[in-house]
């Protein structure tokens, strides 16, 4: 509504009641001219209405929606499904020109602008969050594996004759293959059992690395983003190596912030800024509590970053969905700077309790919490199998039963498996012969503390089921239900 | 989005995309201006993006939309379901105060708004419609009944020593409910058989007005939307008694304009300019296909009409729900000039043919359509009842079950009812003795030739099995049946 | 989905899977299964996914929204618009039939139960909020106004021949409006002045009824829902009178159970437990945060209330709109019994807190709360007018433009003015000649701490800069200001 | 609902009413049935009611909708923002899991199920186009380009030593980045100018195949969507020389069927029975009418296709959005098979009209269309530059602002341009040294009769204005103007 608009309604209704909604829409507006004008967080998180309002304004800005418009070419965004339509928005362009996904459309004005805002937020939360000297933000409409596969791709047109990619070892398979689908050749570095934790192993990375040769390294691929036993990765320590050694450094990360009380070393910031970590990769997701599908490539290394991040942007070829990216960039609106620091601190004051009373409940089964301190989201429960070999599987698979899900069952065993071409002992243990069967489960960001408890009662009653010597009849029940659970 | 915002977006994007989206955003403003500028339906339809656009600025004029309203009244208009709240865009204060249905709000300028310009367009889609002379519409979020309640109780401040309402019969429950409603007396005038068709017996009606006396006689009450085969009542005639006599005349109408190839006598029009023709009620969403809830008062008499019209604002008593309000604004929007004429048009081609296809099923089956040429909706197909006495009922239930719906089966009875305190012959059928049972159906506004078609084939069918000669077991079925129709 | 659809979905997603999924989907269900079966408010408040099924279900038994239903009616729930469709789930049909508007309509048997749900969900709300005994319900798509005058166009149906409405003094409009509007007379009784309360006149009232006589008097109306200083009338005392005499009461009520700390004698159900309470009527957006336009009819009388309320019922004329009936389905089920009475608990637990800090800024000023124990909700603060003679006024005014809603000045005038026909001196004090003028605030349902410090901090302002004293071309602005805010 | 709560609704809403609901809904449940036994497009689209109840359906089935879920995972689905979560109808795990993006994942059975359903849907709906044999469909939330470029990386796993891409040249740039983007090498084989149209050279192919070897070339890629005047690639000849050298083939197509008139050799269908055409894929948007953001990988070829399609699938790292494959579902229940075919044969009939006005509105302005006849979709208009020298570009510039969009402008000139690390001569135009500028449209699917008469309406004027000799002072503007344009 514009200024002729409002004096029109005044024909309609007093005078004095318009003038008190026009001040109103002018505090509105002024959030959207601020978000413009300083590219930040709002300090508070926007309404729905202003969120919908800010929606409705920007849809209107692409040329699908103009009202007269002709379009005669291939591609004019016309969406046929009136619910599809409704559930973007109107938005339909996509984002990204064939030059860079991060150009801007001329037919779609305003999907550009969520997209270049979306970044800017994006930063900015990342820097709230921790993640101090972070200075530029690619939001990818692809998850982490493919995003990595995609930040492996720009930096091998940087690189084109390095081969290589030196990999502390971490048994998700996304990670290895996204490294496969990009024609390279990862190398896992096996980690140091540290008491019960699983620690990156410099010398033997560092030793491999001068085996390799820098040249024909790509690049060293860390991560912060483990289940316990295994501990984030020595950030500071590889940052410095590869600093020293001119070899590139990606991490794909969960959280660009120390856990409370652990030692900041690892932390993104300070391996950015005292060794080389040319950029990390965010699932938004896992941080940012929206629905799968998107990824944030940032840096906060102001030599190494900016130029790869460009080679990313560029990389891509085409247009792409702009689903992931108007997700967060709700999201983020929706939050406000405080709702975020909310979210965030809330998740880390929680991790101690539930580690509390997660100790509990293991010892009163005679179980124990692992000791791993270098991992501020995932914990670790040791399993000793009751007599009558009922396998720790079927603990998992009572539980999933039970509406129990995420909860990881571990069992080492000798026997290999081949993933992605490269042969593993004990894969999904994250190390060759880890000394005993566990659980993992993860005090993620946005759990509530209703989950904890519900989780902590039915853990309670399937650990003593498990526990209990089965009867005759029973045994082969529980054997079934342990194998369909595998 | 103002100019301020615009000039802050080109520094994300190209300065002249901005521009055309600039230009495009003007285009759209200029429509909501126009309708506040012209308060008449746009020519075209507007699309959805505009709709909710519109909906969006006019919910942000309410103050239970503002940020950083402090709300310390007894009624904020908060809503706690999300849901709730979205599907009313974020509306919440309804319409009216204490003094006045159409008086605006001061926490609610945007409802405020919503209900004018409703009214406004209302009143625009009725003269566009045929109602020429329609001066004046109250939408109100009652349905027809409720709506000549409070008509009349209004009228009733008027006229307060008058307790008797002509009434030419018309066997509709909530009319004659609505009526009573009101604490007011209703004096049924029998109607006339004219050949098939049933027609308003005005010698009988000027007998019993100068019987009761017009003083007290509070109103006629007429109507033109009726089961065939009743014709509309004869408005022209009834409206030159009303003016000679000095006694209001209400109409509850469905149609503002005549049937194609009607002598055009009886239009609201005519009457409103040549007799005396108080106002007309008109459900919206018989009319205007919305959802049920709501019905117009308007009034084409620029003598009785407006005096009216503010008593029936002055008596609703408090606020009221938007709702259907709302509804008729975003349908009529919708719709467009264009769009609302196209719909009209195309109910009134649709009845012929639908007239002629009934007549060759109904043909078939030795049956034919009532001569109702003074009802350009409604049309009845004679039922002789088939040997073995199956009731007419049982032909209603078993296209019930076959998934039509709408179809009325009469079947005249000497057996009396009394309703609303008032004992009526073979009520259903508008008249005491009609000379045969029938079946009605309507063409209404909507109807697609899919629904006449699959409608005709059914008919075909239960037709056939229904004249069947019943074997004899079947026949208890059938009249099982034709009883649970009942 | 059924059995067969999920070992459809087993071709196509592993068995196990699918197993969970039934599960979760039968514990969805059974939520459903529950209200059904108990037609109680859940322990639990139901999540969006859920209530969205819920509404998808029940509109899908609608003939509107049947697959291959052929509609020849009038009336076959078509809507036009996409928008308008989508906002109502589906639902087109509305509530009631001619005959009663809580009857099961044919066509629409998802929106008969969903009003028999709603009925039930209410009357259980009500009852944990305290109205002990209440035993039926019906919700009106009317506001508080229009379904007191439906109520009292029903009693009148019931007593024919009594004509008046005694009533203890409460100045708000739409109440006198009501009584008018069903063509009845009231009589006004004015209150008592007990310290800075006004309270019911028994004496007069009784007085009053013994003059125009027991068979003469329709009912007497009385209210809990009230701007302080007026305190809640004396229900318990009135039903007692109202027993003793035969003569209806119906009461325009806010809450159902008695303020924290008062005496509970005037509470609903011990009035309609120990005297005669027929039925009272409460506003749907007021007590449940739903938007303005509907009410509730209930009654714990189980003498008189049954049979009022199937009259009220039967009196409604046609169909009605679900909409606001829709709001508060939703509503109750978003909430559930948890969340409806920590809603209840936390505006009762804030009413203190808001006093105690409205006393510190009244204090500051040098003015005072008024002492009105007998009303829960509503709080006035004495105004003394500065030297200069600026109005009470400008001071709401300058609130209203500070966007701060719902605060009234009262300033109690010898001028007299004329309400729905009868006179009345300082008309909104609720007394001729309240000894001051003060403001009102409201610490109603839903209020958020937010706002009553956002309130607090807005009033300390403007208080202090209305009574500065004014340079002398200030004074002139101030007036000028005042007087618009009148 | 299930059959217990039919049975409930009985004790609310009368049990005959209930009875026809549940056939109704039976009914309804049929067509999921039907969808997920024949996993084919339904006859007739789907109602929006049935498509809403079916996705919430599907979507409690994701665990992250559970109600008394607990989940203590590193991902589960939790969505903060209610907006966020609405428009994705509850759905947060995006599909695929590490192994592969079609595996199912445990905790989301829904939206794996409309994944696997969606791929079917697909194949049929490319199948009903012409795209006789179709056997296999991976939708992928990846536009074209990066869907090649994610083919192209898994063909690379199954011919790690060939690095070459054989490409008829076409001047799009994300084709080219889609090659580099996977490490590979274009070699561009330039087209053969027959008459107006450019075609593809096969000789020229044959030579540099045998040049390079078929060992070292990973696959010919070749394309039938392209602009005017070029013409689609001669499929079935690249085809058969395909399949005699043991050389993969890819084709980014946008079309599976034949533009009527054409001669069926290119043909997609044919291609894959006659020679070698192991994959094609498509966008959904321009095919499909969703929003930008997803492709489709399909093969009609037996032989090559199904490891191809298995290696793209495994391929993929890690989770991905489900949001474009969403896009697609919807879309195709709500088009059914009629409404898909009715789409394809509407753009069909509509291209030889809109041919014939452009004609008209060309020879006016004394410029041609040129003769294309093996482009079905786009056209191309011949610009004779005004004396004066006013840019080609200009036009285009001029017709931007008048609001038509997709016009693009070829001003063939002898400067070269680096793309991808390739020299072009003239690109944008297909081909060194095109005899005349020109602009090209496209007649794409879902083209309203209305776009292009504004669109023709438009050029007229704008081509008018262009050709008139300007005078002095707007000379100057109009190459502003085209500078701006460019």
């Amino acid at each position: 509504m514009n200024d002729q608009i409002f004096d029109l309604a005044q024909g309609l209704v007093p005078a004095n009641y318009i003038k008190q909604a026009r001040q109103a829409r002018q505090a509105r507006e002024s959030l959207l001219k601020t978000l413009l004008a300083q590219r930040r967080l709002p300090e508070h998180g926007w309404d729905e209405p202003t969120l919908k309002l800010a929606l409705a304004e920007l849809a209107a800005l692409d040329s699908n929606t103009f009202v007269g418009n002709a379009g005669v070419g291939e591609r004019e965004g016309r969406v046929i499904c009136p619910l599809v339509a409704a559930r973007h928005f109107g938005l339909a362009h996509g984002i990204g020109r064939s030059g860079d996904i991060a150009e801007a459309q001329p037919k779609a004005a305003g999907s550009s602008l969520i997209y270049a805002l979306t970044n800017a937020l994006a930063a900015d939360a990342l820097r709230r969050a921790g993640g101090a000297g972070v200075s530029e933000c690619v939001t990818l409409p692809l998850a982490t594996g493919m995003s990595v596969t995609l930040t492996l791709l720009a930096l091998r047109q940087l690189r084109p004759n390095a081969r290589h990619v030196l990999w502390p070892r971490i048994d998700q398979k996304s990670c290895l293959k996204a490294v496969s689908a990009a024609g390279l050749t990862p190398v896992p570095i096996e980690n140091l059992l540290d008491g019960d934790e699983l620690r990156t192993d410099l010398d033997a990375l560092a030793a491999k690395l001068s085996e390799i040769g820098a040249d024909d390294v790509l690049c060293v691929l860390t991560t912060t983003s483990c289940f316990a036993p295994r501990g984030v990765d020595k950030l500071l320590d590889v940052a410095r190596l590869c600093a020293e050694q001119g070899v590139p450094h990606l991490c794909s990360s969960r959280d660009t912030a120390p856990p409370t009380g652990l030692n900041p070393r690892w932390a993104i910031a300070s391996a950015s800024r005292h060794g080389r970590l040319d950029c990390f990769i965010q699932s938004t997701d896992k941080n940012f509590l929206v629905p799968v599908g998107g990824a944030i490539v940032a840096t906060a290394d102001g030599r190494h970053g900016p130029e790869l991040l460009a080679k990313v942007r560029s990389t891509y070829a085409g247009r792409a969905s702009i689903s992931p990216v108007l997700d967060l960039f709700c999201t983020l609106l929706h939050l406000g700077a405080d709702g975020w620091l909310r979210l965030l601190e809330r998740r880390r004051a929680s991790f101690p309790d539930f580690r509390r009373k997660l100790e509990v409940v293991a010892a009163k089964h005679g179980e124990r919490v692992l000791h791993t301190p270098n991992n501020g989201i995932s914990m670790s429960v040791t399993l000793t199998p009751p007599e009558g070999s009922k396998p720790a599987g079927s603990l998992g698979a009572s539980l999933f039963v039970r509406l129990v899900s995420g909860l990881r069952v571990v069992t080492p065993s000798a026997a290999g498996k081949t993933v992605g071409g490269i042969p593993f002992e004990s894969y999904g243990a994250h190390y060759s012969g880890y000394p005993c069967a566990y659980f993992s489960v993860a005090c993620a960001i946005g759990i509530a503390d209703g989950d904890v408890d519900l989780f902590l009662r039915r853990l309670d009653k399937a650990l003593a089921e498990w526990k209990k010597p089965p009867r005759q009849p029973k045994a082969k029940a529980g054997g079934a239900d342990g194998a369909a659970g595998n």
